[in-house]
């Protein structure tokens, strides 16, 4: 799989980027990641990439014919899948819609910044606008990470242990049981019992009805 | 504005927290951020902090005594408003709740990693769980950074331009109306008209109903 990500502040991408799982991905060729600059793409003298909003208002906007270019410049290259745009608008990212995009070859993710894009740039060149969360952030860095992260670590191999990420939460619809390590008692807290009984049948039961339970209590809304 | 940050890998965090507004707001001394490597308080000749889930389970778990360490060497310096563990079973993250606690003075993350922490340390640690989203991720690194860029551009003086971010999307539960910038046509694709008009009253009017019809349409819930 093969992810482009287009901002203006390549920067900020750098350490998370090449950092455990999306470093070793890379490392093991399952994924490419390559972060492109904004600026590279304009024609402007001063390579600026945004200009004053039409009708007056507080902030800047990223224009539309640096980006045009960008992108045009990277679908000469290839075929893409989706050409995703970070936004509060967008299609709230879930676990269901990782498991998706997973699955794709190529994706350019848009990095949005100062006030926002030029409207044009989502109407004609952006093919899905994904919302990692009802919050506003300084831009759509953070939010290319997010996406980035969610989808590499599905990749078989990404994870060194495959089980493990099967058990994660969402997957089942179900947040994750508790779990305990070493040492038994600390400061005078216990690890349940059952977990130290060596049974595994009533583990797995105990583990499930823990989930439930922490489910109904905590997210009702996952059960529906 | 304090905010600790406990990981295990605060080499992912670099970048992030030392470019853009977070950099503005810390050499303002708006904000101060300080990234604490969980490994420095672990008495464990080999620096490890995790170990084995008990009862058996794919995934390695992080240990309460390091962590307990970390969190009771930054108490012992001064009092912190919350102690936050980024988790996908928290209270999801939402622009009320980055209001709220852009008000606090000083607040610790601990991000979680591999399978996931000690239950032991949510129960008596921690005083606040938040989740950025349904969807699973490498490690809480990238969920800190998020929080923490949610919190600091609401501090005054952060953002260069303060009226841009009582604009932003969620601030009146209203998604933000369209916006755009030079060329006034590109390719064909034009501006409407009615932001060229100058009219000011009647651009507030257009952007409001846009506005609306945009969240009535994209994201109907935030209107209930």
């Amino acid at each position: 799989m093969r992810i482009d990500i287009i901002s203006v502040l390549p920067e900020m991408l750098e350490s998370p980027l090449n950092c455990s799982i999306l470093k070793r991905a890379q490392d093991k060729g399952l994924a490419e990641i390559h972060v492109h600059n904004l600026r590279d793409y304009t024609t402007n003298k001063h390579r600026k990439v945004d200009d004053y909003p039409f009708g007056g208002e507080a902030g800047m906007v990223m224009q539309i014919e640096p980006v045009d270019r960008a992108i045009s410049a990277l679908k000469a290259e290839r075929d893409y899948d989706e050409v995703i745009f970070t936004s509060p608008d967008g299609e709230i990212l879930t676990q269901p819609m990782a498991n998706r995009m997973s699955l794709l070859d190529n994706i350019i993710i848009l990095c949005g910044h100062y006030k926002g894009v030029d409207q044009r740039i989502r109407e004609h060149l952006i093919t899905k606008e994904i919302s990692i969360g009802d919050y506003v952030l300084t831009g759509g860095e953070l939010p290319a990470v997010i996406i980035t992260d969610a989808i590499v670590r599905l990749i078989p191999g990404a994870i060194g242990d495959e089980q493990s990420a099967l058990t994660d939460s969402f997957q089942d619809n179900l947040l994750a049981p508790p779990i305990y390590t070493r040492p038994a008692v600390y400061k005078g807290w216990e690890v349940p019992e059952i977990l130290l009984s060596g049974h595994e049948a009533k583990i797995d039961a105990w583990r499930h009805e823990q989930a439930v339970e922490r489910t109904r209590r905590l997210r009702p809304d996952l059960l529906k």
